[in-house]
């Protein structure tokens, strides 16, 4: 699936919901088209490939497909954070609050202190950027775990949304296969070119 | 992955708890390894190729990168049910509770009736088979959608719990790769040959 296959279906299958939500339910959040996936992958890997990435790092559950697929191809291994209630964590675990923008709901992700360390150089993977609640969350993970980060890439981010924006001018290279600019209530979607 | 190498990697990976609970993070339930991921996913697929499979269905999160990779190879997409605290679920979901025996807790699976119908082929897949607790929900769920269901399929199935059992006799086709036979309190973990 090229860049523009993936706007593409975007665009006809992507639903929009009161409060600028966005979801692509027919090929990656709820039925997964493994095709969509394996080449969302391929595409964010290949502009990882050359960054000595050891580990991707995501959150469950959408957006463990699309790193399990980076890994695969980088040649390394996935590692999804776990939600769970806050204070419901086990010993031996960085944790990090996540406030979830769709849900309005706040919980918290762990991720094992043996499976994340300062020799890793991490790249993060999701399916969606918006708000960048989740991304945050994974990278104090990284942060905690003493960790290097090589970036972060997402299959669709929403451009209009300040996630992106903050995490570029921290300094992080955030790539975004497709940047949503405008959603429109009649269910049009933008791009940014 | 041979059977012989997942099963050497769950007796040397796999972690027993307290209360019958064997934990596979190193490569499927948290760190994610993409090889051992395509080599399950493969035997899998290799198992049901015959049998017209028209989805794959799963419960996130780690039956998912399974389910997704036998999508893959059998050419058709992927469905995994979301999980909601009870009462939380939007209208046009099948729904079906599940008890969880490794947390206790109970929780709502669902899928969009959108993309589970009476035209499918069901092929239900995830990582563990225990007492059969998801499984029976998800079959609940192809059920409500008047789906077919080919068979369930499993990476590691704990034979000395009820659920494999009961499925098969109820008449259908359960397959797991490997089928935990005794674990000890030592660690030792006995395959079923």
């Amino acid at each position: 699936m090229s860049l523009e296959l993936l706007k593409q279906r975007i665009r006809t299958e992507g639903r929009v919901y009161p409060g600028n939500i966005l979801k692509v339910d027919s090929f990656l959040n709820h039925q997964i088209d493994p095709v969509a996936v394996r080449e969302i992958s391929d595409a964010l890997a290949g502009l990882f490939a050359a960054d000595g990435v050891s580990k991707v790092l995501t959150v469950e559950a959408s957006g463990i497909v699309l790193a399990c697929g980076v890994a695969e191809r980088l040649g390394v291994k996935a590692l999804f954070a776990k939600k769970a209630d806050h204070g419901n964590v086990a010993a031996g675990r960085y944790t990090a609050p996540v406030r979830s923008y769709t849900t309005g709901q706040s919980y918290t992700i762990s991720v094992s202190a043996e499976y994340l360390t300062a020799r890793d150089r991490v790249l993060i993977i999701d399916d969606f950027l918006a708000m960048g609640e989740a991304a945050r969350g994974l990278l104090s993970l990284a942060e905690q775990a003493g960790a290097a980060v090589a970036g972060l890439g997402f299959a669709i981010e929403k451009g209009f949304q300040p996630g992106g924006a903050q995490l570029r001018a921290q300094g992080y290279r955030v790539e975004s296969l497709a940047i949503v600019e405008q959603m429109r209530e009649d269910g049009s979607i933008l791009f940014r070119s």
